[in-house]
């Protein structure tokens, strides 16, 4: 079955599948329409690695085909982790982009700084990612002592926005905690304090 | 005077300096100390266009100088604004990244496709802009209607999350206000309905 749902569809419909004896594979759609059938098209794959492994020269034919963990709803779950991505960013830059042009700031000029902003965050991706999954947190472009009262002024800034501050206000909580505990030399990903993450069984 | 402090201490200092007889050039810092003084740092300025006029060929002994707008806070308000851009793009590659540890997902493999998708949004940083400063909303990626079931699924995949929602609710609240009035067809930058940015007097 090839579509994008939620994770809860993914568990129910895997459950409803093995009780039928057969094995489950849930793909998450990164392409337009117009893509399938072509390279440029990535699906991504999770559930019955078995299943994956003896279909894929079928699914290469659909797209690039990227088998991301076992779990039935994995897919799921990485392409909505896609999407929420977009939106964080993409919001980011319209809540900056709203604060500008209220204050009289050249909206074009600030949209080649905020591009190069942004390029940092793209540069440093494998950066973070390795953080968290080594749960190690350098300071990077600030400590957590100095994040927090740029959270408090931007908080501050953000009040009255079309769109709402982006939710600092739990980040803010998050950080004052960890700085109070003797933390502020740490960077932003120990915020995050996640599990590490399980390995993925390799598809064959 | 050259430092990054918030737009109310800009505004402040501002009119002690009027009162004083002078005029008052303010300035952001988008660079780390050991830059300053190459064209690799850039200084936003803001306030007295003629001050800047007069004193740029000392200012860009610096750094690469930047006018924003004549406001006392515009450098100030610009460098929180950028920094806000950083934390809602880093803190979305966080929860994402948290999201698909948590799901058993390869998370290098995760990063090489974040970096994709966050590239989607630095690409169409001016397109943006330009949605913003001519209030023109066109449908882009996928339009409002599109967008509310996909707000719904991640705020419930989100609860719970070490670093929040990113505010998710309030954006949701919007983007329904804007579906229930017609507006469905339209893209994701209709729901800033920010007032067209006032134009930057041009330094001279």
């Amino acid at each position: 079955m090839l579509c994008t749902g939620t994770a809860a569809d993914a568990r129910r419909t895997a459950e409803r599948v093995r009780r039928l004896g057969a094995e489950y594979l849930d793909a998450g759609v990164q392409a337009s329409p117009e893509m399938i059938g072509t390279s440029a098209a990535t699906l991504l794959y999770g559930g019955s690695a078995e299943a994956f492994r003896r279909h894929r020269p079928v699914l290469e034919l659909l797209s690039t085909a990227s088998f991301v963990g076992t779990a039935p709803e994995a897919a799921a779950v990485c392409d909505l982790a896609l999407f929420g991505l977009w939106y964080d960013a993409q919001l980011g830059l319209l809540r900056a982009l709203e604060t500008v042009a209220g204050a009289g700031i050249d909206v074009s000029a600030f949209a080649a700084t905020a591009t190069t902003r942004l390029g940092h965050v793209v540069g440093s991706v494998h950066d973070t990612a390795s953080e968290v999954l080594e749960r190690s947190y350098p300071a990077g472009p600030a400590s957590l002592a100095e994040h927090l009262p740029l959270l408090h002024q931007l908080i501050d800034l953000r009040a009255g926005s079309a769109i709402g501050d982006g939710g600092l206000a739990s980040v803010l909580e998050n950080v004052a905690a960890l700085v109070a505990d003797g933390r502020g030399g740490e960077g932003l990903t120990a915020a995050v304090g996640v599990a590490a993450g399980r390995p993925v069984t390799p598809p064959g």
